[in-house]
């Protein structure tokens, strides 16, 4: 069974977009990067501030990500954005996202993120642990 | 009687935050930026892409702006962005932004831009050039 | 006797301009905050990980900034960003930037930003703190 | 025989980092993008204003990239990045960056781009092009 997935509308904004007139590329990692967040927002009704909080975690730092463009956007455009997570692992886990522009796939993403607290030990230090097990419930919820 | 005014919702984004956890301030301006550009989305019923080739313009480029910081604001916060123009020149005009989160003031922003075109001797160019009337029209119907 | 001036000089980025061709505008905004550290780095001999760190400090968050934008820049374009710390008070200072290309001014920035510490009642918060006064003696070194 | 391969040295910026202290993925790509432009600069000893001019081009917008995080970098942190081109093909090229810190491998990106043009039927439109034989030469030559 697929986990929740998530849609965002939205509209390509004029800063967005470079010289050629089109997104500049690091723009469509931004949106995909809020796109994660709104998908967990949603699973655990609550703000990242609030759950990142709650689980005394840091944030899910990224590992791995790769991304295609097939059809340029540019200011103006509406796009959509579906996310969704491909797979759960102990720490780390994968997500999916597809932007589509009229009904058709402009930019496809991927990408490998995992559950980060800080180090007790010490503090400036970021490490890896275990996602919290009701976290990964509350995705097949959907 | 005042002209148009627009609001716009939103949600702070992790990627819009500092290491201090609160929104590094050059994203104000990337909302204040986005904020007129929906507020003349509005008022003409075209987007961004649509009104500039309509009217043979390359936008509003920015000649003076100014933005207070009063509260600051952090990612999950949910605020409010409300943007006016408070003044239409001849082919300049001055636009009011004010950020509100939980319905008290946190960032108040001014803006002066000029409406601009590609100079025929030389594209590469950008000139000012006055405010079509009927775009200023659109402002007052509101 | 006027404080410490440090001067940065850098190429503007495809990336950092619209599709009018031009800077838009925010970027200033970075280009202004990375030259205040780099006159607080040159000012103290440390990066701004190892000063803030040094002294308990979590930054100098913006209080009110403005900026005049008088001739355009475009990608390639090299520029120099000449930045001075116009006023210290008890909390709170001023700079000035100035960003020339070809010997003409640019744009002209200021802003008012606060010395700053987290709140140890609730280390979520922010409060301003008087600026330590060895700091402000390596800019008058200068 | 491999092409010319530039080396940028830069430090991380404030801005460019999140609430966890470390640089905000999306940055990385800008840096890239800032560094495969680096590349062709100095392979063709004119800036990308004055070669995308001279070639009739309007740059090389990305078709696919991938980028991997292997150990985080905060602000004040100095980082090397080397970037050289792996493969020319007729109209598209692939980059590979690889990101020092301390001399250890910090991030490593790919990317494959197309050399594009505007379309003489529709100059809205952007279509890739063979990449002239002289630019190829330039990456040779080094």
């Amino acid at each position: 069974m697929p986990y929740l997935t998530n849609i965002v509308a939205r509209r390509i904004q004029w800063g967005e977009c470079d010289p050629a007139g089109i997104v500049f590329y690091p723009r469509y990692f931004e949106m995909f990067d809020a796109s994660t967040t709104a998908l967990f927002e949603r699973a655990l009704g609550m703000t990242k501030y609030q759950f990142t909080n709650a689980y005394g975690a840091v944030g899910y730092p990224m590992v791995d990500t790769r991304a295609r463009f097939l059809i340029p956007a540019r200011f103006g455009d509406d796009v959509i954005i579906e996310t969704t997570v491909a797979e759960f692992r102990r720490s780390s886990f994968d997500v999916r996202h597809r932007i589509l522009k009229d009904g058709k796939l402009a930019v496809e993403g991927s990408e490998t993120r995992v559950w980060a607290v800080r180090d007790k030990a010490d503090p400036s230090r970021i490490k890896s642990q275990p996602i919290p097990r009701d976290i990964i419930a509350r995705f097949e919820a959907g």
